[in-house]
Formats: structure tokens, sequence, C-alpha cells
């Protein structure tokens, strides 16, 4: 799978393969459903990656085992031991203490205060830290896709929920909590949908997969759409692929739901415009992979009309196209600048 | 006037007059209505203060002569001349380049691109810096009222407008186009009442002064409420003060107004917290001076439930008591942080 800015090929396997004396890295981007790991080299030419599954037991005792497989898995396919790699990083859905490498709070895994550096170290060689998974995909666009590095920059990332990451003078901004970033549950819409945190009118409630799917099954269930029933999905769980077939296949439910979503975003869109205007806003997950030609020219002209007068000018949105290996750049990003060996 | 923070006595007139060897500070508050200006020695104690209407022909060579008059009164009061001031700072409404000193767009002032630093100081002998008047505010609270000097701070001023000051890693935060902190024009009730911006369920749109007098024009048209018939203020611009004295006669359909704007600003503070997480959230500006008690429980209350799991602990929420002189403080604040004489 080639992506922007990342080279993987049979010649750079060889090349890493042929110098062991160079420095490696491993990127983890653990989820509540999947754990992917990535070796890079000092280059970020990615060498070689894993995808394990979670796991329906998410305890730290069963996940961190399994991201120590990942690792083994990893080394033996490139021909690596522990000891050729530097360092690694780890991005984690949650408030996360970066200083002390410790899971404060994450819902997607059912973690509460996880020392997960500690953990890891036990059992490798080369220094592990830990970020929020948002912050390491919006460091891993900063680094790879902004080679001007822009001094501020949020990456919003818009899947089953929305999260995002914050770049502040040209490093992850955290706040008081380290919590910051938490853009799903800025309310834009005060009195509207329930959202899953309890609230009501979050940017998640209106503009996340499930937003998106809640008012698809609206739509089916009034009979407005037949294409779900012909592509016999009606009673699944829609995947933002499914809105995208929905859409090329000329179901305009579902075109008007999404457009709908994507005027949500340019309204969330705006509000970080106004408030922070970053150099650079970038949008990422799911349904943006999935409908960004349908979405990014609405998001863009809705932002712009939401944005006070000046505020705007030469703000680049874009949406990134590192797709899944956001995660694993991203924290290897992380552990190649901030790692001490 | 005695105000937190500020020590202002004939001692201390006293004490800077014997005292001509000191530093001398100016800080000026220039607003669409009035101009304030504040003479301070090092130790931050006001000296001298003056307030000045702006009037009503705004353009910059109006404006900058009655700055410069302000000045001048200022120095004879305190028996200083232009030569005891050892630096000046201005907080203007609107948006700033701080490096250049120039107001490059001010919609209070009907101002774009006036390079206020340049005009002020081809008269004046000492240096001049310029910032958003929300951003000296906020400065002003981070320096007088939290001696800790919290890493991340956001300043909320509501009055007619809503308007905010961001401090990150303890200095005002700006953004790419030196506009962020434009908090009144985040959505947050998407469909809500048109704001003055063209856009509707702006922040400031549902809990500014304007807001408020909005709703409450409408029960008296209503005839829900007699109070301000009684008071001979059905058609008159109700400001603060009016709707503090109507909740203080027991009016109930003001105090049920005020309250939703409260709600509304304590939703815009969730938004902060998930978003921003900083250590501190002050309130400021007309609204809040005058109905403090009556807001700023229901402000606290409404933003923890709003907030995330674990974001908002240990986050300050308060009113600052700089009151009117948050202006002048700040302003003084930055010339002494930030110019070099």
């Amino acid at each position: 799978m080639e992506k922007v800015g990342i080279h993987w090929s049979e010649t750079e396997r060889q090349r890493a393969g042929n110098t062991k004396t160079m420095k490696q890295y491993i990127g983890i981007d653990l989820g509540g459903t999947k754990i992917l790991a990535g070796l890079f080299d000092e280059q970020m030419n990615c060498l070689e990656r894993i995808k394990e599954k979670t796991g329906s037991k998410k305890a730290p005792e069963y996940v961190i085992p399994k991201i120590l497989k990942s690792i083994d898995d990893l080394l033996s396919k490139a021909g690596l031991r522990t000891s050729d790699i530097t360092a690694m990083g780890v991005g984690a859905p949650g408030s996360i203490d970066t200083l002390n490498g410790v899971v404060l709070f994450s819902p997607n895994l059912n973690w509460t205060q996880v020392p997960i550096v500690k953990m890891l170290n036990e059992k490798l060689p080369f220094p592990v830290l830990v970020e929020n998974d948002c912050n390491v995909s919006t460091l891993a666009v900063h680094e790879m896709e902004y080679k001007s590095k822009p001094a501020s920059m949020v990456g919003i990332f818009i899947g089953t929920g929305i999260g995002s990451g914050i770049v502040i003078d040209g490093k992850p901004y955290h706040g008081f909590n380290r919590t910051a970033g938490e853009i799903g549950h800025m309310v834009i819409a005060s009195g509207g949908p329930k959202c899953g945190c309890g609230n009501s009118g979050c940017f998640e409630a209106v503009s996340s997969r499930k937003a998106i799917f809640r008012e698809i099954k609206k739509a089916i269930s009034k009979g407005e759409t037949q294409f779900y029933k012909r592509a016999n999905k009606v009673n699944k769980d829609l995947k933002s692929g499914d809105f995208r077939k929905a859409i090329a296949a000329g179901d305009k439910v579902t075109k008007r739901i999404v457009i709908a979503a994507a005027r949500s975003i340019g309204i969330a869109t705006g509000n970080i415009i106004n408030l922070l205007c970053p150099e650079v806003i970038v949008f990422g997950g799911g349904i943006i992979q999935a409908l960004e030609p349908v979405m990014m020219p609405v998001i863009a002209k809705t932002a712009q009309s939401y944005a006070m007068t000046g505020t705007a000018v030469g703000i680049k949105l874009a949406a990134t196209h590192l797709g899944d290996d956001a995660g694993i750049i991203g924290a290897t990003v992380m552990a190649k600048k901030f790692c001490k060996k």
C-alpha cells in the first residue's frame, strides 16, 4: 500500500537490511479495535508494518503482550533485533501524561491510570514515549506533509468519533490536564442531537460516522432511500465506504446527509479559525478518507463563511493523505524527535 | 476607586513624586467609546488615571491626538515629563500586528492597517507597543491576580460583544493572522439567533449584553415583565446595571434570561475546556461585573457538565476583579515586560 510521504519498497527493505548500523524506530498506533506497528529508518522510510486486532479483552495485561508480540513480529520480518531499535513511540486514544508515560483515561480501551511506558520498558531495551493518538497523527502530518513546519496547526480526525491534535509553536499542545483537543465535544448545535457523552449538540453528534449513520438509519426507516435495501445493508453497521458507494451510485439522500455533516464540520472549522487561527487545519479519519471529494469543498466554503473577516486569510485547509499510517508515522516522528537514548 | 491588585493612595502619589528617578509606565485602553490612560510605577501602583471620550470621529487623525492629549494630561497631573516614562502599552480592539505595531482591522474604530505605533512614536520619545485589548486584559489578570503565573489561561470578556484573550506558555497567543481569540463568533447554537457578524448561533448572539437586551425587549413586548415600564426604561438601551437592578427588584423574567445567557457562557466555557484545557479561565466585561453573583455559579456548573471526564479537574474558573482597569493595567504590564528602552 503506497502512501504519500512513505516509501515502501523491496529496495528500501534491502537497504535497511544491509545497513544494520542505521538507526531504526518503531511507531505503534494503539486503538480500541486494532494495533498497528511500523518499523522506520532514520529517513522515515517504512521498512515493515504489522496489524493486530486489539481483541475484546482490553485490560493492560492482555494488550501489552499484544504490543510486544507486534514488535517481535515486526523485528523478525525485518531480520532485526531489539538492540537495532533506537526508540519507540506509541499513539494511544485518550488523555495521556506524556511526561510520565501514563494513559490517564481512555474510554476506547477502558483504561485508567495505566503506566504503559513503564510496563513496556520492563520488557524492551529502548526508550518508549506515549502520546495521544490524534496528537501523533497531527505530528505526522506536520512533519511529513508540511515541510514548512507551520508554527500552529490543528488536525481534525473524523471517524466513528471525532478527535483532534493541536500543534502550537511547532510542538504538541496538551493543556493543564493534558486533555486538550477534545474537539468532538465542542458544542456547535446546542439543544441538537444527543451525543454519546451524555450532552447534546456536540460536533461528534452531528458530523461523525455515528451521526451520519444515525441520520441514514432514520431516512431508511422513513423509506426515503432504497439504496441500502438494494445493497442488503439495512441492518448493518454502515461504514464510511458504504456512504461513498451510496453517493457514487447516485443516492441523493446519502449525499444530502453527508453534505449536512460536512457543513457542520465547516462550522466547527470556522470556530477553530476564529478561536485559534492556526496556519494549517488538516482533516483525516475514515469519513474524510472515504468522502474527501464530496466533503472538503463544503467544509472549506462553510469554514470561510463562518470565519471573521481577515481571520482565514492564507490559512490552509486540506485532507491528509497519510491515511491509516498517520498514527505509526506520528508515533515514530515523536520517538525520533523527543527520545534521548 | 480601589481595585484588587492596584494600590492607589495619596502616599503612593507622593512617593512617586519624590522618586522621579523611578521607572514609570503608561497604559492606554483604546476603545470605540472611551480612551482610558493610566500612569504606573515599577511596582504597578497606579499613580494617575485619565478618561477621555473617543468621540464620533474615529479616523486615526482624530483619535491619535486624543491619545496624545490623554498622555499630556496624565503627565501634568503627576508633575512628570515624557522623559520620565520608560515605555507605553496600548490595548486596542481588533486584530493587531504586535510586531510591527499596526492595527490590522478594527470594526469598533473602523480602522484598517493603521500603523499606530509609528504614529505615536513620531510624537513620543519612549517606546510604544500595541496589543489586542482582550489580550492585554488577560495579561493583566495573569500578572496581577494569578501570582502563580499559569502556563495557560483564557480570558472571556462579556459586554456589548464578547472577546477573549489567550495565554499559552505564559505569553499572549496570536495565531497565524494574529486574530486568535475571536471567541464571540464561536458557533455554539447552530441555527440559533442571528449575530451581528451575519452568521447565526454565535456565542455573542446568545450571551452578550446585546443578546440579553434582545430577549428582554421581546419579553417586554409580550408583556411578560412590567419592571422596565415601571422604571421608565422601555425604549432605552438597557445596560448591564439595568439587568442587575431588575433582578435585585425581583424581576423573574430578567433573571430567567440572564441565567439562560449564563448557561450559554457555561457551554462556551465547556468548549474551551474540552479544546484547550487551560489552567485558568477568567471572566470579565460589563455583564460579568454587574451580574457575577447570579451568573458565575451557573457558568461553573454548566461548564463542568459539558467538560469531558477528567478535563476540568483543577481548572480555575473565576471572575476578574480588575474591572475597567484591566485594559490599562494589561497595557502597562506589556510595556514593562516586552519593551526594551
